[in-house]
């Protein structure tokens, strides 16, 4: 039940271990897109109004305004939006930094963005888009960095198994024109072939032949295009289509790059592919594993989008990851205990604290995470119950008996087993702890 | 000038070079801070709009508040609010979740927030906070692993020397019964005091007269403050009083368990430091460098606040970093070239192309950034102009004579070298050159 104190409805906080599974999922993506030579970008939480709407057609209702100031709020209007995707700031950026940036410009973007959609079940009104995206370059090797770095980053994040659909926006075109669909029903038409993965070939058929399509013209386009060998029969249909020897010879392509990086079992060339957005135009592919519904992401060429979203008239290609669905697929870290200290020192007296404080400094020093006990117990039971709930490997004991005899004792919390090291070789006697220990993850920022 | 294409005034774009360097810095805070045992929070962006308000005194008016949505748009009321600071929605988290923090919880935060300031040189509307804190806990221990933590984390930027003024509101409220400071005068007296650093002592005088105090006591008060053995004529007078001497105690202390981690000529006790917040109970420090104007930071402890703000009853203590300033402090990395990529390869014929691209696959496989030539032009002076832009340390040719021999021709694009070398071997000879090299900074996320 939501109280006065939950966040937001639609947004999270994430408390330190679902924190660290975040963080250490985006450094690796971090660390693909960079070996790619692709570069970050980040761009503030709001935009001018004027820069955000009119983009998103219906879904400009789902932009959340910020109120103006002073005395201009008693009017009630807006002036400036949080962002609602990555791609209006990259156009923004884009145009505004011009030749500054470097040709082609390579970049990619993690952060979060804003949508006053109704909150549910991993629909989030706050969540982390993650893009990837080349402007200004033709080459379908630049179709081909994304796909790969795409693929690498998913693969590098040990979600599982996970498959590729790949086709291109010019084999619909070219399927359109092989069945003789009108070229005002082409786009509903495609909605409808989008739908080949969820409704039964004849649900389809029906919905074609509702949009105005023959009988005879939809029933052999569903037939074709959901046969055991649909692919062999579309690629015979469409080899002496202008457009659709096109789109089959940058599927080709693509395929034949990506395969340097890509296995080969992980990808395939899906001519019912349509992916929703109408901007395509050229190679499209979505990844997918099996039993999860919905994509782990997708991407493909949109050469004149960003000059549509205010921003210069360049080629580009790009791949966004559903990085929120890929990171409710990892493995929970919950299962494992979770560790926030390496050594805790307790505090068995005032005249002892400063003592304790620097057995602590000196663990610190040795590279391993340290504190002392904050509580207002000077029982030694306690303070060790405090040691184990902290996850830490080690305790250490500085008592009155071990001030008298100039030494610390060092508790192994695994094992129970207690040695007496003398306080002036503790760092080292620590430091070759810590390098007896399996490597801790450092959190990344 | 500002053009369409800025971002929002106060707001900032961060291209690679100063995302990375942003990102260095941040890292460098998440790894002391977590050596402390402190544990990273991140809460969303915005909190709801009566979670904010009343919080801020007269600052209410700079929060960022958001419209409502739908049907209530029209209202032009607003239901939440941009994130001031990282402290409210702390105080939320401790009330929300409560038992499931551990105690004491010790917790930092990293990100940004967002006020409604007029923007200027190095005050921006949307700026990053860095708060550590630990809730529950009275011991003087706590106060210096913040304090500790604070200064390891300053020294860890290498932004330079700095130093620490150290002094306890104890102290201060001491002073003010010794110099027979009338109750009622006591805030507005830290006021003037709080100036001693930016006005002469007469003019100190004049505004502690102007205030109400007697002219005597207020210029004993100035004399004794700013004499040049002041901290010693003033340890004196604040002996016999019960106030001064426990904030002398409380110092003291914090200066011994201090002297565990910070150099001693870093940190020095400094009776007239008052610091503006009127919210501190207990010690309370700041961090300055020699020739920067203002703080770097600051912290002290805070017995109240959070339950003021809607948390817990817990006592506290904490510190900020100026991590804004501290950036622009950093020695910058302008003048070292940038270098994008490790590896760039040529793309020398579109029969080539595949082979270009594994050979940039091999390269990433050995550890090293690498993409192809994603230009239009075929010739391979513009192409190795383009491999020199990127900053690549070497360049992969793959040309028709590359092609028949079976060689891929590595050019060190530092002295000009090349050598061939066999497609078969390429991944093991760039897997060796890369460890030649120094090692990479990875950027983090």
């Amino acid at each position: 039940m939501a109280t006065q104190f939950d966040p937001p409805s639609g947004t999270r906080d994430f408390l330190a271990a679902e924190f660290e599974t975040r963080e250490r999922a985006f450094a690796v993506i971090h660390a693909v897109y960079s070996s790619y030579g692709f570069e970050p970008l980040q761009t503030p939480a709001f935009e001018r109004l004027d820069v955000l709407l009119g983009k998103y057609g219906d879904d400009d209702k789902l932009v959340f305004k910020i109120l103006r100031r002073g005395e201009h709020e008693a009017s009630g209007e807006a002036d400036l939006a949080l962002r609602y995707d990555l791609t209006v700031p990259l156009a923004r950026v884009a145009a505004a930094y011009g030749s500054q940036l470097p040709t082609p410009y390579k970049r990619y973007a993690l952060g979060p963005v804003w949508r006053a959609d109704r909150p549910g079940k991993g629909r989030f009104r706050e969540f982390v888009q993650c893009d990837l995206d080349t402007l200004g370059s033709r080459s379908p090797m630049a179709d081909a960095e994304v796909l790969c770095a795409q693929h690498d980053a998913v693969s590098g994040l040990g979600v599982g198994e996970f498959s590729i659909q790949l086709n291109s926006r010019k084999v619909l075109a070219g399927l359109l024109e092989v069945f003789g669909v009108p070229a005002e029903l082409g786009p509903g038409v495609l909605v409808s072939l989008d739908k080949l993965d969820k409704l039964s070939p004849d649900e389809v058929v029906a919905e074609l032949a509702g949009r105005g399509l023959p009988a005879a013209a939809a029933g052999e386009m569903v037939a074709t295009m959901t046969a055991p060998d649909a692919t062999e029969r579309i690629r015979t249909a469409l080899t002496p289509n202008e457009l659709g020897a096109a789109g089959l010879d940058q599927v080709d392509r693509l395929l034949s790059l990506a395969s340097a990086q890509i296995p080969a079992r992980r990808i395939a060339f899906t001519p019912r592919l349509v992916r929703g957005l109408s901007y395509y135009t050229g190679p499209i592919w979505e990844l997918a594993a099996a039993g999860v519904p919905g994509s782990l992401g997708g991407g493909g060429r949109y050469d004149h989008l960003i000059e549509q979203l205010g921003g210069p008239d360049v080629p580009a290609t790009g791949a966004s990851l559903g990085i929120e669905r890929l990171l409710m697929m990892l493995p929970g870290s919950a299962d494992s205990p979770r560790r926030r200290l390496d050594v805790a020192v307790t505090v068995l007296g005032d005249d002892l604290a400063a003592r304790s404080f620097a057995a602590a400094a000196a663990a610190r020093a040795a590279g391993l995470r340290a504190s002392v006990y904050l509580g207002s117990s000077s029982k030694l039971g306690r303070q060790l119950k405090w040691a184990s709930d902290t996850g830490a490997r080690w305790c250490l004991i500085y008592g009155r008996a071990e001030d008298a005899a100039g030494i610390v004792t060092v508790r192994d919390m695994d094992s129970g087993v207690q040695s007496a090291v003398p306080v002036a070789g503790l760092t080292s006697h620590l430091a070759s702890l810590g390098q007896a220990q399996p490597p801790r993850s450092a959190p990344c920022p």
